[in-house]
């Protein structure tokens, strides 16, 4: 459906490779939504050719450069920079629906079932489950939420300092209100619960629909062997902070055979 | 109400001196409620006389010893000792509707209010957060469940080898049906999430009703110094697997003023 799109963001050429391997990802599950990336101004141009390639619609979001209520705000809120192009998502109103998606996030089956959902559905965070995890949500895009966002942001900051604290704080009804707005938590599968709870991930693990690699070690900081298929500085014993080998593998399978070849082309 | 009742479970001397803090930290908090303790055959005398005068009801439940069906089951799943003692909770047919509490929470403050909800209600697992943590939930005494959840134990056994594994493969539908069945997250507060998710526990954590010393160092692993009032054997630095100091010394604190001079007086 045309009116209907994943959205995920990139501000910089690392997160763009994420974005990449995300939209891989949709279309090798036969997604039958747009995708659309919100790019900084600082993404290379063969990466926004790499992007394009993938996503149907590549916008530049620059909002330093935007409307003056935003501009305003970020003045007052410096801090909350990444966090202000994230909402930024909000005003892609020739959509009637949308599920964002961090760009370090990888699907593993088609979810496009997530679009029966509503504003604002999402999966717990482990951690602190009453909040919901801002990796993987469904939202409608509105120029007046997009507005009350700007402007609760701006009063009450975001007591995480990024999107997830100002979003929970925003839809603070979701832990209470409407169970078909939890997301099943296979939906944004956070490496950091795997060695939570392994028992649990022995269980439910296998339905895994959507990885999320959260935390400050990303994939795209590990290198990879072409030859033998194997991820490198990877201790391979799961620990904390590790990301799951498995998971960690299927992302560069991906990056290695369906994005870096096109890539290498387009830088020459 | 006399036909509703708060439940733990102490198996051994240990969890007995959880179950003594956890029947004071009810009483100081003025429940209206019955106490019910379930105590295994080898707790000491004294300790049965500290727990008596604490709660309404001590009930020593021997499974080994109790009726066929439940020692035939327990033959064949000799690894589910502790689970099974733990199910037999819902044989309290006297009572119309219990809250169930592990012996290593705490309550900060009155919370009967937990009686208007339905079995079964639990707090999402920080960790696996479509699971719900047992260390809390509501329940409703019946003979005709007791016997099903039996027999699920042993057909299906416990996917973590313990009573979670087991009530959350019976009642799973938690994460999907009801939201009024999941209870806020501030009833069951496991140390564990404090430092996964700082700052959401900056926001949220003054609001904690219980805590939950979740894991395998417990409160009485540590000792105190009554001179000082500080706990020993805590680095007081936060990191994995350490409790917080504050619900530490509030634990200990309890126990020592509340609990410690009456069990002085009856080990003479
Ligand atoms: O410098 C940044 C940081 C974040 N992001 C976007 O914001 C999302 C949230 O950040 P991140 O995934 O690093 O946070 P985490 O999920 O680890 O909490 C990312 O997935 C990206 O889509 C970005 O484009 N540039
Ligand atoms: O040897 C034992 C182990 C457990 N328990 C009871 O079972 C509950 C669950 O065990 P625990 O709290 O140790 O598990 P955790 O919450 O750390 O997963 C305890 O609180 C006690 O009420 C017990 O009586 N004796
Ligand atoms: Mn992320
Ligand atoms: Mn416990």
């Amino acid at each position: 459906m045309a009116d209907q799109a994943y959205v995920t963001l990139a501000t910089n050429d690392n997160y763009a490779k994420g974005a990449m391997v995300l939209g891989r990802s949709l279309r090798n599950h036969n997604t039958t939504k747009q995708l659309v990336v919100l790019i900084g101004p600082h993404v290379a141009e063969p990466c926004r050719a790499m992007l394009s390639s993938i996503y149907d619609e590549v916008c530049v979001v620059d909002i330093l450069d935007s409307r003056d209520t935003v501009h305003l705000a970020l003045m007052k809120r410096p801090d909350l920079g990444v966090t202000f192009t994230k909402l930024h998502c909000w005003t892609l109103t020739h959509y009637t629906k949308c599920v964002f998606m961090d760009a370090d996030t990888l699907v593993l089956s088609n979810i496009d079932e997530l679009f029966e959902r509503e504003e604002l559905s999402a999966a717990p965070d482990p951690g602190w489950p009453d909040c919901f995890n801002s990796g993987v949500f469904v939202f409608k895009p509105s120029n007046e939420t997009y507005r009350s966002l700007m402007t609760h942001c701006t009063e009450n900051g975001s007591f995480d300092g990024g999107d997830q604290g100002v979003l929970n704080s925003f839809f603070n009804t979701w832990s209470t209100a409407d169970i078909s707005k939890h997301l099943p938590f296979i939906y944004n599968l956070s490496s950091i619960a795997i060695y939570t709870y392994l028992p649990a991930f022995k269980q439910y693990g296998h339905e895994a629909k959507v990885v999320h690699f959260l935390g400050k070690v990303k994939p795209w900081n590990y290198s990879y062997d072409t030859q033998t298929g194997k991820v490198k500085g990877h201790t391979m014993t799961p620990g904390s902070g590790d990301l799951h080998p498995d998971f960690l593998v299927q992302w560069w399978n991906l990056y290695s055979s369906g994005v870096l070849p096109a890539l290498r082309d387009s830088y020459g």
